[in-house]
């Protein structure tokens, strides 16, 4: 890790003579945790299909209420599994009933005797934490030594969390540059006035770059829904103390804001999955947590602005990155042309960490051994 | 012909180092009779477009009532000649007024002599039966040589008669195998309950193949509409004796149910037309035939249960066969797994009889020599 | 330019051994003058995005009123130039406020010195001429050398236009085709009865080619409306001595018709803008210009019939073109065969007259100096 000036004279990405991947073509690490799924949209006894970069996966709540994740392909006929039935804890695909346990075995064929078993489907590790149900996509013999990421506040009762996301046509990598670069208040001037950001540092590692804003007001009022997000409100104040750090810790982000006096007043940690196999769309799964203040009641009152005006916050920004991923559509090629250094840092990033794009869906190869069904 | 065991002990159907075509990419042979419309569909002095396989080809019923059929696009500028106007026993395109007879000749041009008419377009053998509309698509020269299909028993007062259809989209071979496979009773565990089918024997020829079956309850009450369907209910027998054969007589199928004595209670015929030219979508055209009971109105009372039980039924193979495709696509491949011998064998058999995946469009060749337009 | 019979006796385009470029596929040449959109559809104070081939344009006008275009892709991440903000006489981009003039310089980065301003976007050529917005699309070193077409009797107070448009969703040759073979009335028999057109005579030059018609009312009564379109009605007479000449002068078409005495009683100029970068849709601008009787307000009164009168006919004419762009995409080529001579000669001008098929979408070129900004 080290320290480098928020801003460098040279802001060129292209080493002479390298090719660069075009990053919006970087298909995001399969060897991590993603969350494919809130908790309650796996209802007990009930299949979901999901998608993780084109793959199709079912995620399955038993009726003792454990959940795994298998391929979403019959392995007879490839129709999906999420239209079957829970059957105890297994599935039974809806066509002709080939049934599958946790480990993705079959375990029956109505019509064909035990000996003659077919093989089954690939099984995803899957792990349930705090309302989402994370899956590992990548390398089976990864998940076990790859934690989890820490999920923000989240778990802390001092702080107050909301849930959000929602599907966005672009590929993830214009999430993390959109919430990484603060000079981006000009498309919320309706919602934040006229803030300017300030870069004051920013730190980077291998796996990792963050930065830190301050924040100024140019001209107008602070929106009521700002003063919520960004802390107490400080009438009067010109300028807020309060330090942002926006950090992308691959493939994860997060925001925090600190007051002058350290304090945690928001944390937010975000991750963009890709569905398509292009990754050209993502789905989006936020924890917001806002510290509740000294007279916790205050916060909830003022709850409902709060969704209201991230909501605008978010809405716009989907809509803006949707046109960024129509406009490299359209031209096939990525022509952006960067001039923040925190960004280009970040897009080496995304480059560097992301899979190689060869890959791409293959059949199904049967488990190697049953694994163990506890999740 | 051979009759062979209904399980056989190896599945396999890649002899080694033979590739095998993709079946969901063999075209159907055009050089058999295809309904393209039913007769109501195609009033008198109208004309109605109509595809198979990608061509376009228009239906006109002239003023006299006569139907033939061509190629639906103009010798002039390609417009689709199914928005002219009938005029006679001929049909003028709606854009300039050339004119065409019902063998495909051009017997007007209203702008020019008729010394230097153009050539006209292909026509098509066509023949009206039982209320469908069958056109030759394939070669012109062996449509006489082949006959038109047995249909089942509409033709016979002691049945009453259901067609019925719908555009589904998926490959035809789909369609074949579904109605074969009776493994899949699973999918209507809401209309059938917990029916088991057993297969007896199988026989197969060089351009056929069949199966037989009878049926078990496993649990549950039998449905209404299924007794109907199944001929006479017998309360209180949990095995029906009756048998169901299930055959694909290239490229039609047929489905038949005897009772123990011999009789034909249920007789259905089937084909699956191809819409366009990947073949990826069919229209079913269908002929339900019922044995009418002694009390002939008691099958008349009844005829709406049956209509929605089948209906119901077919609604739920529609989808699934469409999940099917859907699954193929995404794949770019079949990766189906069979383990039911005689599905093995119709897929062969489908392979076999279908038509080389060459088979395109191709630009429009005038007619060697006009034709007589009895049809 | 010579003078030649209207029927020829080979109607041939093919000359023996040299290939001929698909018309549909030869796009127009973008070293014109094209109308982009009307002027009311660009507010003041507001960006207004359209498309040339699939260029993105911005057309802009600012606080004073002027008219601007800029290539509609901001030079930092290709957002859309008109979701951004008319500020005094320049646009700023919505997302991080880049700021453009009219030349495309880029004269604001709100978080970046002034001495470290990136390059901005292509300017194009722009001019606002009787309530249209023009735009060069071409080598902008032509763009001053190459005159404005004339514009009809527009401007003209003894005339009433209307403006008239629509997308359609077909190549623009088509549309050329269209207008210019009058055997098509056949087309509008609901609207024209049966008119019978006949070719007196064609010219052609390097860049244009024209053709007078005679009419003759085959049978049935004239419409009123289109004795509106054709002048003064004259009851009782079954020939018309009036004169309609239509000519395509690359990329423009005109219709005029003229009374046996020489008066000019309708004048139409139109013009087929590409949308797509295949060149499949097009944007008309038409403008319609009918001569006021002695007695004007007759004219007005009956102004709305006319117009109900060509809304038929330009709907017809709509429909049938995409039904003939729909039969080339479904072919992948022009099978047209033509017997009309001066719809050959048409073709061949078109397919002469076009740019080469190669020309698609390149990256953003900075402009090599700013320009002026009085359009
Ligand atoms: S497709 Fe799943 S059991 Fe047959
Ligand atoms: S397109 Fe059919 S007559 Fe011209
Ligand atoms: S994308 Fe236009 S200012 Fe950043």
């Amino acid at each position: 890790m080290h320290a480098v000036s928020p801003v460098e004279s040279s802001p060129v990405e292209t080493p002479a003579g390298a090719p660069v991947r075009d990053l919006r073509r970087v298909h995001i690490h399969p060897d991590n945790w993603y969350p494919l799924a809130w908790s309650h949209e796996v209802k007990r006894g009930k299949a979901h299909g999901v998608r993780f970069a084109g793959e199709p996966i079912v995620l399955v709540r038993t009726e003792s209420g454990n959940v795994f994740a298998l391929e979403d392909r019959c392995a007879h006929r490839q129709v999906p599994l999420h239209g079957g039935v829970v059957d105890g804890e297994a599935i039974r695909c809806c066509y002709h009933g080939w049934t599958y346990d946790c480990s993705g075995r079959c375990i029956d064929v109505p019509y064909l005797g035990r000996e003659r078993l077919p093989n089954g489907v690939r099984a995803y590790p899957c792990r349930e934490v705090e309302g989402l149900i994370f899956v590992f996509p990548g390398k089976r013999e990864l998940a076990e030594s790859t934690p989890l990421p820490p999920l923000g506040s989240v778990a802390n009762r001092a702080y107050k969390t909301r849930r959000f996301g929602r599907e966005v046509a672009c590929h993830y990598s214009f999430m993390h540059e959109n919430l990484m670069d603060m000079n981006h208040q000009f498309l919320h001037r309706r919602q934040m006035g006229q803030m300017r950001a300030r870069s004051l540092s920013r730190r980077r590692g291998d796996d990792w770059v963050e930065v830190d804003y301050t924040f100024s007001r140019e001209a107008g009022q602070q929106p009521i829904g700002e003063a919520l997000v960004f802390g107490q409100s400080r009438q009067g104040q010109k300028k807020h103390k309060d330090v942002m750090t926006i950090r992308t810790q691959y493939p994860y982000q997060t925001l925090q804001i600190r007051t002058s006096e350290g304090t945690l007043v928001m944390d937010l940690w975000i991750v963009y999955v890709p569905l398509d196999a292009e990754q050209r769309t993502n789905r989006t799964f936020g924890l917001l947590s806002v510290k509740r203040p000294k007279l916790g009641f205050l916060l909830d009152a003022a709850w409902p602005l709060l969704i209201w005006f991230t909501e605008r916050i978010f809405k716009e920004d989907r809509w803006i990155v949707e046109r960024e991923q129509e406009a490299h559509d359209a031209q096939g090629a990525d022509w952006n042309h960067e001039v923040f250094p925190v960004i280009n840092e970040l897009r080496d990033l995304l480059r560097n960490c992301g899979a190689p794009p060869a890959r791409r869906v293959v059949p199904i190869e049967p488990e190697p051994a049953a694994q163990s069904c506890v999740s």
